[in-house]
């Protein structure tokens, strides 16, 4: 069972017990351009205790860098080393993990930000935002080239979807012996500020239904964001807490590597889904209404 | 286990036996714009000998009335009230299953024969075609004003999928209650001629990922397409044999409906599919290498 956060004494406990504290954004500290109320001074009071922060988002459209100006637009402090979003980690996982060759190539089902940290890890792509590929004309199997040296496809949000980059995709994932499948995350849906629209996990999803099989999923609640972070900086998952919206992504990925967690619900996750006869089976440690709730313990 | 047809007396025998005929096209008659060999003289003898033919197709990208232009190109005699098309009996469903009210509309993913087939029911609709859906600009969802009469989603396979679509169809079936959801059907892919693209299932897939939840599915393997020609011919299931390629959709649809099924090898399933260790628990009656073969009865 969850323990539910109330007291100024109970959110002090915390901050003793955890020196790294890991953050979902969009839900927990901000609602698209909206800030969370109280989540800049919680941000600074962690700032001022010497604790580690690391945002850790599932967004594949902006790389670390363009996601660094959201948070400068917003006036809260974020440095991109403390970001990880999951087309970092997706590019960082062809790169290290499996070590595409330098003369294969990536074919992108995404936006700039998944291109340029493709780029920053020197792996070679074609699709993504060539304006080849955005249209809306049928696709011609018979006009198609296929580009032997396409050795993985990778699929993140891509609000430019269209048919022509799902059949070259799956044209590769058929035809090129080998061709890994990967997608930048899995997630349903995402919070667009005035609701939900269809997440990463909607955009990967027809190929993963013509070809009877599932893409190697890297954002959270995989392992291999984690591992991507624990490349990359130390921390100590005993005194590292994960705080998040979402059960079936954030709290999921905090318990898969062993972190505690804190769900807030000022997010996708309502309160029917943590208790009653319906709740989830994902159980957080902690629960608190909004990570602003943290400010009673003062500066 | 399947009855291997290779002797004229068989194909006699074969013939006597049924008095109608339902045929899959794609994979059976032709393969995109070439006839399979022998497929025109087939259906010649099977008129001569007066039996009933029907065209069973999950085609939804075209009505019937445009997919007989098919038949006229290819010199292949066939009759609008014989061809029976995944559009034409989502819109049958949508008029006299569902009987959506008048002052109710469709929201349609599909293309120009599934707006046809709506318009020939008497059912109103939105999106398809509409150029205003158009687009790879991003979907804003804070411009997006919600038609509360949309009762329904339709997903054909449509080449100009889209984001906008999408998160179009995602609003109505998560917003407007009691929202039918439909696919015209589920085929993971479709033979584009020179090869396999991502099929109607892959299109509805998104939503199905991002809603959690299934269509309705109407053409082949369901039954509701067995119901639509039910509700329009008369035939006799102990006399009728379906004729496809395809295990999961054409086979499997006879043997749904109780009818006997013959399986061409000229389309998407192959020897080892039918044969061997890992044969499909999808076992036709009759096998036969093409329709062709049929020709050894003569005229």
């Amino acid at each position: 069972m969850s323990v539910r956060l109330s007291a100024a004494a109970e959110y002090e406990a915390l901050l003793d017990k955890y020196d790294t504290w890991m953050f979902d954004c969009d839900g927990v500290l901000w609602h698209g351009d909206r800030l969370i109320e109280g989540a800049i001074e919680v941000l600074s009071i962690l700032r001022q205790r010497k604790k580690q922060i690391l945002f850790v988002t599932n967004n594949a459209t902006k790389s670390r860098k363009s996601y660094k100006g959201k948070f400068d637009a917003l006036g809260v402090e974020a440095h991109v080393d403390e970001i990880y979003g999951s087309a970092y980690a997706a590019a960082v996982y062809i790169s290290s993990v499996i070590k595409l060759p330098k003369d294969k190539k990536v074919y992108v089902i995404g936006m700039k930000g998944m291109e340029e940290e493709l780029a920053d890890e020197g792996v070679s792509f074609i699709g993504g935002t060539d304006p080849a590929d955005a249209t809306l004309q049928p696709f011609s199997l018979s006009d198609f080239a296929l580009d032997p040296t396409v050795g993985a496809v990778v699929c993140g949000l891509d609000t430019a979807i269209n048919y022509t980059k799902l059949s070259k995709a799956f044209q590769y994932l058929t035809r090129n012996p080998g061709c890994h499948f990967l997608a930048t995350n899995e997630d349903s849906t995402y919070p667009a500020g005035d609701g939900l629209l269809p997440g990463a996990g909607a955009i990967s999803a027809p190929l993963r239904y013509a070809l009877g099989r599932d893409p190697v999923a890297i954002g959270k609640p995989a392992k291999t964001m984690l591992d991507c972070i624990q490349a990359k900086v130390h921390y100590d998952p005993a005194r590292t807490i994960m705080v998040g919206d979402r059960l079936n992504t954030d709290i999921l990925f905090g318990q898969n590597g062993g972190l505690a967690t804190l769900l807030v619900l000022t997010g996708i996750t309502s309160e029917a889904e943590i208790t009653g006869p319906n709740a989830s089976s994902i159980v957080p440690d902690y629960v608190t209404s909004s990570i602003g709730d943290l400010r009673t313990v003062g500066q």
